[in-house]
């Protein structure tokens, strides 16, 4: 029976915090206890959240089950197990890949199982439903290769190098895809007075995050004219299934980026209810844990 | 550590009983303990066989892990429990959806926990690695129509009801998508002499695989020569992720069909030794157990 609504904190109220804040809304299986934010944004947040309770401190919030921390990955490592050691489970979508997520998952999984609860990792989009999907391509297919394409979509990494230059006012960086797991990146900047744009333009392509791609530089009077929080993901695999070559899979998401990075960090809450202590990442949890429902309608609908 | 070899049977050598074949030939953790077959058949197939032991007793084939019976869909649930009551993992593309999968999964829950063993049903890839697919699209967007277009293939179904009809000698059923879930079915079939094209396509047409469809007759001379088991399919889904409406997921595979059915199972029989007693369907097992390798490695691949 799940009628006994589980109790969800919020933790960071940015453009994906707030989208984790409806999906909650739209689950009829939890509550929302309230939001978390640093103390310096509680009260100028407080004037626009009036329905919901918004504190610095999580003690405030009561009982929680779980903490989804919409918050930088950066952030991550040390927030988690605030949470963790008080026996509440946390999601988050830690988005750095390879050694660094590892090394997260091997932290917060010996500190879950200390305490008792499940902390689930990487639960965004991509990483998050793109790796299970990567996942289940491999099931179908054991040998063959696999191309992810991003966009056309804003890059918040990319963004945010182009924004630490000096000269730079604002900026956004969009990445497009060119097939195969290549791309491209447009940059749109806006100027300080008496910076030259040529100059900032090979300070972008030079930087690291840029110089194996095509990068174009733009400069715009406002960028924030151009903001679409719009994305998109192309996941291809070319490969066999037994001896048999040439089976070909493919993935295509056309998705408001907070919107379903949200949902997906909700659905994880759901499911991280459903395991046992430790940390997992989403292709180690079963599917079926992510969905609201009653078990055999769920069954008899999906399988 | 995977180093070990676990040991399978093949229960079933047509199409999908080859490529299970095949494919377990292909993994680097499992050994071919042999195949199972009907006794009037083992002596016919010793002949093209020769490597692999064939046996109608799988007592004959000594130890065991897992089962997949590559056989059809009806015969599943007898000869399933054969095998779990000696404490034997199964795995098998039961593909019909519904009740009846339903009520064949409990049945095989029950004896599996009595003894100690694993069943995975509906393993193939719909219902099957697609079922995974539905559930995760529901992850991302909990509300929202998902539609499956199937094709264009050959529909085994549909094929036997035509073949099932007097005058018909041999007959192919062709699925091919319209679109949002509809197909049309395109009938290729040889006839005895004296039989009409013009009843029999009416007979298929009132038939209840037929009727709700689009459905078109061809009298052709030799339906071998027709014969592709290429397939595919389409499943497409607009739905709402949190508040924000228009999030559109899709996914596309283009198939050899028993080959992609036979690496289902084959990877299934892998996850059956990862689960606790009991069964399952696919979107209920974490699907990076369905892999081989290091589960480090695969996690900094695939997340």
């Amino acid at each position: 029976m799940e009628l006994k609504q589980f109790s969800v904190a919020v933790v960071g109220y940015g453009n994906v915090g707030q989208c984790v804040v409806e999906a909650i809304q739209q689950s009829a299986d939890m509550r929302l206890a309230g939001i978390v934010e640093v103390p310096q944004l509680v009260e100028t947040l407080k004037q626009n959240v009036k329905a919901i309770p918004l504190v610095a401190d999580p003690l405030d919030l009561g009982e929680i089950d779980v903490a989804i921390l919409a918050v930088n990955s950066l952030a991550v490592p040390k927030i988690a197990p605030t949470y963790l050691k008080r026996g509440i489970n946390t999601v988050d979508p830690y988005d750095i890949h390879g050694d660094s997520a590892l090394k997260l998952k091997k932290h917060l999984d010996k500190l879950a199982k200390e305490y008792g609860c499940v902390s689930i990792i990487a639960a965004g989009w991509d990483p998050g439903t793109d790796s299970i999907i990567r996942t289940i391509f491999e099931i179908i297919t054991p040998e063959g290769i696999t191309n992810v394409n991003f966009g056309p979509g804003m890059s918040m990494g990319h963004t945010v190098v182009v924004k630490g230059i000096k000269g730079v006012k604002d900026a956004i960086s969009i990445t497009v895809p060119l097939g195969m797991g290549i791309h491209k990146r447009m940059v749109y900047v806006e100027l300080y007075d008496g910076y030259d744009l040529e100059n900032i333009s090979r300070t972008i392509k030079d930087n690291q995050y840029f110089i194996n791609d095509e990068t174009h530089v733009f400069s715009v009077k406002n960028v924030k004219e151009l903001i679409d929080m719009g994305h998109g993901v192309r996941i291809e695999r070319k490969g066999v299934a037994g001896k048999t070559h040439n089976q070909r899979l493919e993935f295509n998401m056309s998705i408001t980026n907070p919107a379903a990075t949200g949902q997906v960090l909700v659905s994880a809450a759901r499911a991280s209810l459903k395991q046992r202590p430790g940390c997992y990442s989403l292709p180690e949890i079963p599917p079926l844990d992510f969905i609201y429902g009653d078990r055999e309608q769920l069954l008899h609908r999906l399988i």
